[in-house]
């Protein structure tokens, strides 16, 4: 299957547009995940967060949840003809949110084996479409490295995606260190999705029906980075990847005020967890933080972005299947770059970050 | 002491750049709250975030907290002197965060009329210099109406300050309507002003330093805001007015999610609390929301927000003695604008919302 027929038929735009586009914020379900987070919902003890968020696409009969569960589940035909409806050459698939990050140990592992097998073989048949991000339970670190020295090295897959908390824990807590060890010397990023925000959190959002994509995520996943750089955790790991959806999850519209408070904070020595760090928050942004533009098809946030953080470290991704609009690739594409930067933003970026190597790269062709 | 010399010598900068320089968001504290605090902070039940951020601002040895918390006491010449050295001509001041939210109800209405009575004695004292925002003792909202009704049409005060969760409640509960529905009717803006975030949501923030002003009150008051919207509180009063600090507290930068995300979500029916609006998210920022600069002095952000909510709603405020940085006035003049925009973001815009009304503005003078 990756012979060079395959692989033509694969690119759709790649020769018509110029440049390829790489969505990177693409969602997996397989379904022995989905039947995991069918008995979660059973419990009397759910997270609040959990139900709000996979009761609704669980359980719902609107359009919307509806479409989205078998989309999810889908690495085949829907996926493709979606993909090309839009105009995606290239997608890079990772475990829908919250992953393995509510299951308990032994069924995280199984899952993400489960999740990492399914992808690998979707880039076997598909070479040309799929990339995939490996999952891994977190709450064993040490199988959980061993999972993704093997999904990296043995199946070939890109980075590692955290579905933010794992059950109120943040990759910051020394108990994950050795999985973002392994991340960095691999040299993958990890792409750090949101899911709703822990029980300890979520209150007042969840009362207003504030809980989930609309803002909740945002709050979640935006303070999973802020913790990680706080913490110390990316002097500790200098070569450490990070990739967050959203445009960045607000973070930065927030650099000025990150930076001043930050320093104001270490310098009266308001909290013990808050030490004196190598560079300014902003400036890790420049250097460990990549950001996709997952939901955000909105050209005034893309450029204000790119102008704070660099236009080098903003790339294209759509969330698919949470937000499958081809109206936004169309948005995308009529941004005010010249040809190479929208080369960049939609195909070279990802291809460098991810170290990406699907057949058209191969080949040296598709230049347009 | 409202003659024309102290008015002219209360000018600082008016004649000599061609606006006046108003700063809204600018705190206070009556030594009586400051007790009320320190008893608060002696409590075994103390709210945690209230813990974190008094504690902090009242018992810490470094030179900000200690400079902050005898700025906040003074409406005299400390400030004065400040906003004569950072060439603010006019501030309008209100009750410090987290003001009369976290004491007892019979307390928190003594506190409120000290203080509404403290800021108009000093609005009388210096006209041209000061004008002030009402408190009121939220919880007893039939008091609070009384209150801010003498406030307003007795004391002269220019709107209502609101420092975000009231015991971890929000203003979009209907136990708050007598006093929207006042405000609404007296023609006065409330001021989402920050605080730390209620127990139920601090958790992971406070864990990591994060629930201050580095970022944990950019969500609690980002969040109260979006509250107002999505619970139909902006179609009972539609010509209530909000001002919101912090370039809006990074609600700009989710404009197009909260409109897509919002419409999704009442499409599906997924919250009972989620309503049809009779208007997007975004178009209420664009109808009853202000948005000031307090503490994000920084050109990309602030042109990025003009862009997208509308200049003529995007205003100058310093957040002193919080952020007290001659620098960051320099910064903001340089913005690139024209000199009537300037003046709109400095000056006019504010006069117009808060119905500013002090001396050199009746002369009609210093037009520069």
């Amino acid at each position: 299957m990756t012979d060079q027929m395959t692989v033509e038929k694969d690119l759709t735009t790649g020769g018509r547009v110029g440049y390829l586009r790489i969505a990177v914020e693409e969602a997996y379900a397989p379904p022995e995940l989905v039947r995991s987070f069918r008995d979660l919902l059973d419990r009397p003890d759910v997270d609040p967060g959990f139900e709000s968020l996979m009761g609704f696409y669980l359980r719902s009969d609107a359009e919307r949840p509806r479409a989205v569960q078998r989309k999810l589940q889908d690495l085949g035909d829907e996926r493709l003809a979606d993909m090309d409806s839009a105009g995606i050459d290239h997608a890079v698939v990772s475990l829908t949110a919250p992953g393995t990050q509510v299951l308990d140990v032994a069924r995280a592992r199984e899952i993400a084996t489960v999740a990492n097998d399914r992808i690998a073989d979707a880039c076997l048949w598909h070479p040309g479409r799929f990339s995939g991000l490996a999952a891994v339970g977190f709450e064993d670190a040490s199988s959980a490295v061993v999972e993704l020295e093997r999904a990296v090295t043995q199946l070939g897959l890109k980075g590692l995606i955290c579905n933010s908390h794992v059950k109120g824990h943040y990759l910051d807590e020394p108990q994950f260190y050795p999985i973002l060890e392994a991340a960095e010397a691999l040299g993958v990023p990890i792409y750090l999705h949101p899911q709703t925000p822990p029980a300890q959190m979520i209150g007042p959002m969840l009362d207003a029906g504030l809980d989930g994509a609309i803002f909740g995520f945002g709050v979640e996943t935006g303070m999973h980075v802020l913790r990680l750089i706080v913490a110390g955790v990316l002097d500790r790991f200098p070569r450490l990847k990070l990739v967050v959806g959203h445009l960045g999850e607000a973070l930065p519209y927030w650099l000025y005020r990150l930076d001043w408070m930050h320093a104001a904070q270490v310098r009266a020595a308001r909290y013990e967890s808050s030490k004196p760090l190598e560079l300014t928050p902003s400036e890790y942004f420049r250097r460990n933080i990549w950001i996709t533009t997952s939901g955000m098809a909105w050209p005034p946030a893309i450029m204000f972005c790119r102008e704070v953080v660099g236009a080098d470290r903003v790339l294209y991704a759509m969330d698919y299947p949470y937000q499958f609009v081809a109206d936004e690739v169309r948005i995308q594409d009529d941004l005010p770059m010249s040809r190479d930067e929208l080369r960049a933003f939609y195909e070279t970026t990802a291809v460098e970050l991810f170290n990406l190597d699907f057949p058209r790269l191969a080949q040296g062709g598709g230049d347009g």
